[in-house]
């Protein structure tokens, strides 16, 4: 398949491996928000989250769990943001599913994933769950 | 504990649920950043993920992944943004691990997780590789 992070996989495209298992690939984004940006990629293709059933779900987060304490044993930053963007409307770039982990330093200028979007005008929250019951 | 998360998931403190497991409860975050923000909560008492084991991890994506398909199936958002602040300097505002889920639509402003921060003066890449080997 003609996607980038399957050729990263199969080492047609060289990568700084940060951490792997069976499961998953984590390598350092070339193109960094912070010391250590990492990005995390199941071995099998998933365009997004929507195909990945629960034992994909639990297999992703055995690697999610050792590539994160990987970067933070090595690193030892004061925090972490890890999370995904999922669908282009999220800021999904790469038709893969991907997990970023985003090593954070008290004063560093960041914020939070509330730093993603502050939608104004989405109604009440009490509205909102009435979808939900 | 005087913990906020753990009070909600007690029921001293009541919650516009969105979906619930035995490991897991989600709910509507009371100060949205958008339509149908969520917050994920483990029922365990973790500060934060150092806590958590693999087995931990497993079972809070088996949550994580039942209250991504309530949230994309009731809401129909064009996109999610999933995930975590891990310590004060990542953003966590609350000590009791908890994930968020950002519903996301065309045209809302939003960003992505690169959003969150855009460290300069970070090195270069190929010096934090070296970390890793």
């Amino acid at each position: 398949m003609d996607c980038l992070f399957c050729k990263i996989i199969n080492k047609e495209i060289p990568n700084y491996t940060v951490y792997e298992d069976e499961n998953i690939l984590a390598f350092l984004d070339i193109h960094p928000c912070s010391k250590g940006h990492t990005v995390l990629v199941p071995k099998k293709h998933f365009t997004d989250l929507s195909e990945m059933s629960v034992a994909d779900w639990q297999e992703v987060s055995m690697g999610l769990a050792g590539a994160f304490s990987k970067v933070q044993s090595v690193l030892n930053p004061d925090g972490i943001n890890l999370g995904i963007n999922n669908g282009k409307a999220a800021g999904q770039a790469v038709g893969h599913a991907h997990w970023h982990l985003i090593p954070r330093w008290h004063g560093d200028g960041g914020g939070s994933m509330h730093s993603i979007v502050r939608s104004g005008n989405i109604g009440s929250v009490q509205e909102v769950a009435q979808l939900f019951i």
